[in-house]
């Protein structure tokens, strides 16, 4: 039976952690910054969850223990950190350099620090899947595997939820921004500090990744990856602060509306407000994301979903240790 | 390098053909009902398709040649039959009592004895894969595989291109179904005989084979897969014909509209007209598809893509074999 050490225990962290036996998986680690829950045999996750949701600590081990222990997969759900994807790249390090396989739900190991993951996986027996740091639920990573990443040309969607909630309700109904964004933080649809969502930077992050998995169809060697991936800073973003009611409504008179799309190729990322048909496959609503995939061959695929939520993101990191095999 | 053999050299056939060398396969057999032509080292596609397309013969090999020739992945696109889904059951049979894999575009044999595929498949080394015959390039089985299909509770959506082509110009213009018909047969969207596409049959047939995707997960044998199987005579099924202009124009006032939706379940199959909102995810335009699929935790997902289509198709058929392995 695959074992899983989970790392991070904020909303996808628990869900992987909860779901796991579901999936016919074992929790043999479950940590969060301050503490861990190690039982080679499986930890009782809903223990270890209730005494942490009580104030107290998921178990009596340290957060490192849970790097240590044994385990096939770790998943990898701390925060998303930039710069040098600390301390999500270390823990990555780790498992390769034990030959253990890596889910990532932590975007900045593949989105700041790609080529280093690659490398540290060409002298790994083990495997780095990350299908839940783009779209959360969307299998967006596999359908391009699928497909063959070297036949595909461009990716492009709604990629944050949150921009996304407050871009349709303003849209629907004629609201200002900072009216909408507070309403969605009341939802606890936007956090409190909205500008990870708000100014693009999460969408930019997502389109990161998918042009660095493009990118990486077109290199022979890691080497060559090294001078080709992209970084955040790379990326051209611009964020949804400045769309006005008016504009919307000059839009939506028009049988159109913005949205925050995010578009990946080989050339690069860019990330801004875009008008787009009303009816059109672009604008989904709420918090639902969706990626457009274009391929040669396959006439272009849409796939929509979840674009976030602890459950439907765990399912994702779930699907990718089945797709380990 | 993997060998294919393909049967059938209809459109899908064709493009399989043509485009296996862009994914890195060779082709070692091409077949249609009168000729083959086989070559162990590489048919000659573009030579074998042109004499073809002159009124000759693919080569001078008989058919049942192709079906002995050196191969890894027999591909079966010859035309879906009812019933016994002869003769494409056959080949399947042959394919895996040789060991080798196969890959379906042709729905008969996974819809009418599906469970006499999988007690062939249990008897060999090889594998049979089937993205191809449900929804075209919408990678609706891959998807299902990777959620688990244990935990797909349904799957529904626009399956027939030719019908939702119907329907959408119907609602758009306010057309008669005689008269839209009449122009979809003149732009090559609908057969001269199209009662498999507009009596439902064809969306019924890909229902029935992702319901039994679902009952597969529930049955720990093929004897229990065998008493549970769905075949097309157990789809509740109904058709486009009596969709007046009428009563598309009565939907579209009322923010609806009319689609021919297929629905598989654990239950069964179920494939009529229905009400649908008219921006909503369902109401995909001309002959787009699209397939919802409803699974625990996932949240719902929605892909929509190109239901047909010779390239379209090859294209799910070529990710098949890639998947293989």
């Amino acid at each position: 039976m695959t074992r899983l050490a989970v790392l991070g225990a904020g909303a996808v962290g628990r869900s992987v952690a909860e779901l796991a036996a579901e999936y016919g998986y074992t929790v043999t680690a479950l940590a969060d910054s301050t503490s861990a829950a190690v039982a080679p045999d499986g930890v009782d996750v809903t223990a270890a969850l209730a005494d942490k949701a009580e104030g107290g600590a998921l178990g009596d081990a340290d957060p490192t223990d849970a790097l240590t222990a044994e385990y096939d997969v770790l998943v990898e759900a701390t925060p998303t950190t930039l710069g040098d994807a600390e301390p999500g790249f270390s823990h990555v390090r780790t498992a390769l350099e034990r030959d253990r396989d890596v889910v990532l739900a932590n975007k900045g190991p593949v989105a700041e620090r790609f080529a280093d993951v690659r490398a540290l996986e060409a002298e790994s027996e083990g495997e780095v899947l990350f299908e839940a740091t783009v779209g959360g639920a969307i299998p967006a990573l596999a359908t391009i595997d699928d497909l063959g990443p070297e036949r595909v040309r461009a990716v492009r969607g709604v990629l944050n939820g949150t921009a996304n909630f407050v871009l349709s309700r303003m849209a629907a109904e004629g609201l200002d921004y900072d009216h909408v964004l507070a309403e969605a933080q009341d939802l606890g649809v936007a956090e409190a500090d909205p500008s990870f969502d708000v100014e693009g930077t999460d969408a930019a992050l997502k389109c990161v990744i998918l042009s660095n998995v493009l990118r990486e169809a077109d290199c022979d060697s890691v080497e060559e990856l090294r001078e080709r991936e992209l970084t955040l800073a790379d990326a051209d973003v611009d964020g949804i602060r400045n769309v006005t009611g008016g504009a919307l409504e000059l839009a939506v008179n028009d049988g159109r509306t913005v949205r925050l799309i995010g578009e990946a190729t080989r050339e690069g990322v860019r990330v801004g407000p875009r008008l787009v048909p009303e009816n059109g496959t672009l604008a989904v609503s709420g918090t639902r994301n969706i990626v457009e995939i274009d391929a040669e061959f396959s006439g272009g695929l849409a796939i929509s979903g979840a674009g976030a939520g602890g459950e439907e993101t765990a399912s994702a990191v779930l699907s990718d240790v089945g797709r380990l095999g």
